[in-house]
């Protein structure tokens, strides 16, 4: 009976999910729909608590003179598994029941245990889709803002700070934990590799939020942490074929240089021809989003295609926006861009937040007392091996090498990356992986703080050295 | 060895739906990350082909002169389920290999067949709860777009509308079933009260299109399908009582009754203070999204409210759009929930023509051939029990009341509710349940086309009316 229903538009279950309320107090026979009517609104409950931790956090963090996004981390923290038990995710080993939503909706609907089970898995999917889109759409908007010619300006810098960012954290952590901790090699390698990464989302979020990303600093961190992901990416197939197999698939590695260079050139250069016809479309359109939506389809499908080729998804969407910062439709792009980011970004970062567990800080946990001396060395070589790079850039009078090292600092969930395969593969033990995330964290929240400072020190620096300042105090 | 990770941060899967191209040339041990990139590719790709299908249908149909809405949802078509099957939903009985997406991704990623039945069901959820932000903030707007002082004035206009609207093809509908085609009683009553639906999304954003919002025709059909949305609840929980029990339950009508004149007033009425708190709150918040979260929170809130008391989620959300639309900062917001609405609106038309499977109408099939006669009866019953409502209007001399009536037509995915439900208990035989499909689909492609000549009609008269224009030409 059900058939022909169920092959024409909004049958139970979407329908259901669209306006399933309707169904409830009355349909037992149709799960289907109820089921989506609850994973509607665990996703709008969720949403609330996430701009709710969004909101307070940014706003505390800007009181207290720190960068927002800071404010935002530690929002996700506390409303996270670390803390209130709001926000959620299976891939933690979180369970429906430990999730304070789910227990209300539980109530508020007399569901049974499989059903908010089922409820919780498709949540948690939505959420993490949707902190997906904000990162993609935050390196969209950061590519936006920043300028290919300055950009290429830098480019030689940029590529020699990332270099040294991966070279220089790697072979002292590394060569570190093998020779003063007697580690393996292999697990050494591995928090090595761990320590490569920068996050290019919470460091270009940074830097624009104190309005920096446009300086000469700015831009080549922004290029070195571009570079740097290309490189995790090679240094990841690296170690991980090492962990596998014991040895390094150069033709995985030499394919995967090749498909980064060739897609991050490949789609700057097209897209100067691309550029043209943009422009066109978007003139010739006449309906609503006649500008947004050509952007945004463009980005995803850049997005689409770093993805498929192995790169990262949210490259394409930088070089995206680094293609459409050309054109003389940027500024009314940026504007309409503007309200996206603000409400899908927070989402990624409240997200990042909320999945830390500070229960790896208690030193009442035996394996975490263990990595405890681990984890110091590695916060130092984390931080040393990333803030000289900025002595590394050659040919730039009177620039802050020390904001350069500091802003390729945080791991962010990069740095995760490292540490989940690593984990995945069997290589690290407990008191190194809890090490390893220790590093990740605490590179993470001072970061920002960090480089907030050191950029402040130097904007008050050149104000006192500019005479006509000088004279004006 | 996955504990700590798992309990830390961005472990593998979540992670890997981050950054996962990352992850998917070296190791197949982490499945779960392979499997999140993939869900985002499936994301990305269906996002791009949605937007492609609404722009060329939108443009298209304005170039023709018809509603974009209307493009958007024949853009839909083309690509769904009766055309190009690209954007595919499991709900509608498809499979993951009928699936053109699915089927490229299985070629780009060489997956195997477990693996794409679970991406294309993640990445259906995904897409349908998109569509369903995307009505909750199309109410949104057409709240913000409404005034409720004009609202109020036409109050009692659009209610006796509405109660025209549901109660002549209620009754139209069931004793001509019955009469006509000697059908049992129950499978009339379902019929009847499938006809009594009005597509709020479609119809508003129809009238948003041609500027007709604000005029008080516009109002007293935003009204009377907001009304009529509530009274469908009603009808819904008495018929599908019916065909569960043989009785109606009254204390549940009860209190749906009681909820929703509540929730809409209540929420109307306590909107009145909580304006000014949101006012100064937006004053107060000095990060990005000051305006803009504030306000989507509140919304949010509003359809989780409406959502779990058994309402629809969007009736929330056009209450708060209507109680925001009190403040000074109206016109602030609107512009930033623009962008926002012509990203995630189009997903909503686009989803809702890819569902409708046009093969219901194929006169091939020996149960749409025996539908056909009675889906002639319905369509018939289904435009005049709409149109004459038109004519209930009282108190309002020169208002256009056919095109009031016209605005009654569309039956869109509300429509499919009750022949889902009517369905799904068993109640409808073959032949009737096309025949009600039939009528729901041309009901929804003829409203948008209808109204639009019927309001130009009546504006060339008014203009050849006006003295100064007269004599202007």
């Amino acid at each position: 009976m059900l058939s022909i229903i169920n092959s024409f538009f909004s049958s139970p279950p979407p329908l259901g999910t669209v306006s399933s309320g309707l169904l409830s107090p009355v349909l037992a026979s149709t799960p289907e729909a109820e089921y989506g009517s609850w994973v509607l609104a665990g996703v709008l409950l969720t949403l609330v608590v996430v701009y709710a931790a969004s909101k307070l956090g940014g706003e505390l963090s800007k009181r207290i003179n720190l960068p927002p996004v800071l404010g935002e981390l530690v929002g996700g923290v506390v409303v996270g598994v670390s803390a209130l038990h709001l926000l959620m995710f299976p891939e933690t080993g979180a369970t429906a029941d430990s999730s304070a939503i789910m227990n209300l909706l539980q109530v508020l609907g007399g569901l049974d245990a499989e059903a908010v089970t089922r409820i919780f898995q498709s949540q948690s999917e939505v959420i993490s889709v949707l902190a997906e889109l904000g990162v993609i759409v935050l390196l969209f908007e950061i590519g936006l803002e920043s300028d290919l010619r300055e950009l290429s300006k830098v480019g030689s810098q940029a590529a020699i700070v990332a270099v040294v960012g991966v070279a220089a954290p790697f072979l002292l952590g590394t060569v570190g934990l093998v020779t003063l901790f007697h580690a393996p090699v292999v697990p050494a390698v591995f928090a090595g590799a761990a320590l490569t990464a920068t996050s290019i989302g919470i460091t270009s979020k940074v830097l624009s939020e104190l309005g920096h990303l446009k300086s000469t600093e700015g831009q080549i961190i922004v290029g070195a942490a571009v570079i740097d992901d290309v490189l995790g990416i090679i240094v990841l197939a690296v170690v991980a074929g090492l962990a596998k197999t014991g040895e390094v698939d150069l033709l995985n590695v030499a394919y995967l240089i090749v498909s980064a260079t060739v897609f991050l050139l490949g789609s700057i250069f097209l897209g100067n021809f691309f550029n043209k016809s943009f422009v066109a479309i978007a003139d010739k359109l006449q309906t609503r989003g006649a500008l947004l939506i050509p952007a945004i389809t463009f980005a995803f499908v850049m997005a689409f295609l770093a993805n498929v080729i192995h790169l990262e998804a949210i490259l394409g969407a930088f070089a995206a926006g680094l293609v459409l910062d050309e054109t003389d439709k940027r500024k009314e792009l940026d504007q309409q861009v503007l309200p996206i980011a603000d409400l899908l970004v927070p989402i990624f970062f409240v997200t990042v937040g909320a999945k830390a567990d500070l229960g790896v800080l208690n030193p009442a946990v035996a394996e975490n007392r263990a990595g405890l001396v681990i984890a110091a060395f590695l916060i130092l070589v984390a931080i040393i091996g990333k803030v000289m790079t900025g002595w590394a850039v050659f040919g730039q009078p009177g620039i802050n090498r020390l904001a350069i090292g500091v802003g390729m600092i945080p791991r962010g969930e990069v740095g995760l990356v490292f540490a989940g395969i690593g984990s995945a593969s069997g290589v690290l033990d407990k008191p190194l992986e809890a090490a390893i995330i220790m590093m990740v964290i605490l590179t993470t929240f001072l970061a920002p703080p960090l480089l907030q400072s050191v950029l402040e020190e130097s904007e008050e620096a050149s104000a006192s050295d500019s005479p006509v300042l000088s004279a004006a105090e």
